[in-house]
């Protein structure tokens, strides 16, 4: 445990073990008088990044749902809607073709709040069904959007733990911006390029098969996506609901998405004017005093970037007082600061109790 | 500035002014000796509540759009839509009742994707100004959505911190848990309640003014709220549609509105579990080692809260290695720490450059 596999010392070039018993403590003076000979830059950047155990991504798959459990949650919701406004067929009224096609379709159009009208329940019963299945899909359709969005935005976390090993002595602060900057503009440029590819796709195919004018196609494409559906032009051939049942779910999806990712890049924006604005800001002698944490008259690096953290907002009060309640239960000698000899000590009382 | 009006001092009863000149730092390690004796529990919660300067309101009001511009955007929006509505009015084929009234109400229908079609464009114009507004008003009511959600988080926030500093001196941490804990729920219920009392509104007037029978007003009603809007049933006379007009704009928001507490519930839910989770985590010496930012041997209070955190995936490592570079440019005497006298030289090497 004594070597440096998870981190590079602070000070590799002062050819001294970072990892000493506690009685050492008394060097951290005299090595920062050291560094005072070194460009400022070169003080902690190397040690800035935090190396996580790998546990961590084990608890996260087990508190978000997989993508392909989302899939199967749709699959038995469109298997159960197909086969209740199937056996309730003849109480739907409008333009019919397959009658199994017309149940998912009738379902799909529903789930997504497209509703054309084209197809209207007609009697209490089947009302009463299509109210429950467009609160179900509303939500469905919102637990998609929101697991698409998560399982690109862990992608991406991935991506960068892998930046932050891969180039952990040079760069990694340029290397991690760089991915965080164009990470979300990335994303949002991928959606746009699917959603005007899925808008051609059914512009053309209402033009071709459904015989509208390139006008109309494109208007009955509009209002379908935007989930709108006037329903004065629909998908009204067999061939064209078939196109419609896939064509309908992923384009109305990648709209909600494109809206996401504005959302996003417009959050991100804010956030960084936040960030600038926090660091630009001068510290007086009062922040000194309100960033001292263990009130020993001085601010060090770790106290500094929690007050930093707390003013940019991306921590709480409550975080703080949680994780220091551990602290303070896993101090066992009570020195204000955490070594490998409270470790042993906690383990030990821990067996004991 | 040697009062400690911010903040109470940690050891208040060491009768020891905490704010000393540097060379005074050395004296860490005797007060935190001193400490011993005292119960485990009293060696931090007072300090761990950080004090944050009221500027960092006037930002965030810049940052973000306030309520009242929003509702101005929604006049604008709604007075152009309505003008050019009322403009192709004979363009618009269905359900007529007086010009004006139709136009407004078409323009709700639209822009909240409700989409009835008892009203539709009846010319390449008309058809391709629909587009046009509905695409716009998604992105209105998706402003207008994240807009009261962040009013609530902000009162929410507010509310905090006005929490901190009536009640710096006992029970801040349980009183913070209290607030944030209860806050979303509140919302939710909030929400709920409206939602629950616009449907029975919407449920009655239809009943009574539209003359539609009681299940026929609820699937009406369900079917405008999720902006499903099959058409068969909707507002069709004058004194339903001048009701329409504001019933819809304001449940479809709504209903808009406790999907997203929902999700935000499930996100605390989940985000809970992953703080439990950190927390009960046992520290090993491998995590010492990556907590350990200054590379002295032992972890701080501070390096400890930013190692949970990190884990927690709070913050980010970019967002440290920001704040790092500012901390080695505010270290003029590049001490590894931050005190009263670093402030006066980065202050006068500022004006000297």
């Amino acid at each position: 445990m004594a070597d440096h596999g998870v981190e590079q010392p602070l000070l590799a070039g002062l050819k001294d073990s970072p990892l000493q018993p506690k009685t050492k403590s008394i060097d951290k003076r005299r090595r920062f008088r050291h560094c005072r000979s070194a460009p400022a830059m070169d003080a902690f950047p190397e040690k800035t990044h935090i190396a996580l155990s790998p546990i961590s991504e084990s608890i996260l798959s087990k508190l978000y749902p997989t993508f392909t459990r989302v899939v199967v949650i749709l699959t038995i919701y469109l298997g159960i809607g197909t086969f209740c406004f199937f056996t309730v067929r003849h109480q739907i009224k409008g333009k019919k073709t397959n009658g199994i096609l017309d149940s998912l379709y009738f379902c799909i159009v529903t789930m997504t709040t497209v509703g054309y009208g084209d197809l209207v329940p007609d009697s209490f019963t089947t009302k009463l069904l299509a109210c429950a299945f467009v609160f179900s899909g509303m939500a469905l359709v919102g637990l998609i959007l929101s697991r698409a969005a998560d399982y690109l935005v862990e992608k991406q976390e991935t991506l960068m733990v892998k930046a932050i090993h891969i180039n952990h002595t040079v760069g990694a602060t340029e290397m991690m911006k760089e991915i965080e900057t164009n990470g979300v503009k990335y994303k949002f440029l991928m959606v746009t390029t699917f959603l005007v590819l899925l808008m051609l796709t059914g512009t053309v195919f209402l033009y071709k098969v459904e015989n509208l004018n390139l006008i109309d196609s494109f208007y009955c494409v509009c209002s379908t996506i935007t989930t709108l559906g006037y329903g004065d032009k629909s998908f009204s051939t067999e061939g064209g609901r078939v196109f419609a049942v896939f064509w309908i779910l992923t384009s109305t999806i990648c709209l909600g998405q494109f809206f996401l990712y504005l959302a996003e890049l417009n959050a991100e924006h804010r956030q960084r004017a936040l960030v600038k604005w926090v660091l630009m800001r001068r510290m007086e002698k009062i922040d000194l005093e309100a960033a001292d944490l263990d009130e020993d008259g001085v601010v060090s690096a770790a106290e500094f970037v929690i007050y930093k953290m707390r003013e940019m907002g991306k921590i709480s009060q409550e975080d703080i007082a949680l994780v220091m309640e551990e602290f303070e239960d896993l101090d066992a000698d009570q020195s204000g600061t955490l070594s490998a000899s409270d470790l042993v000590l906690a383990q030990s009382s821990r067996k004991g109790s």
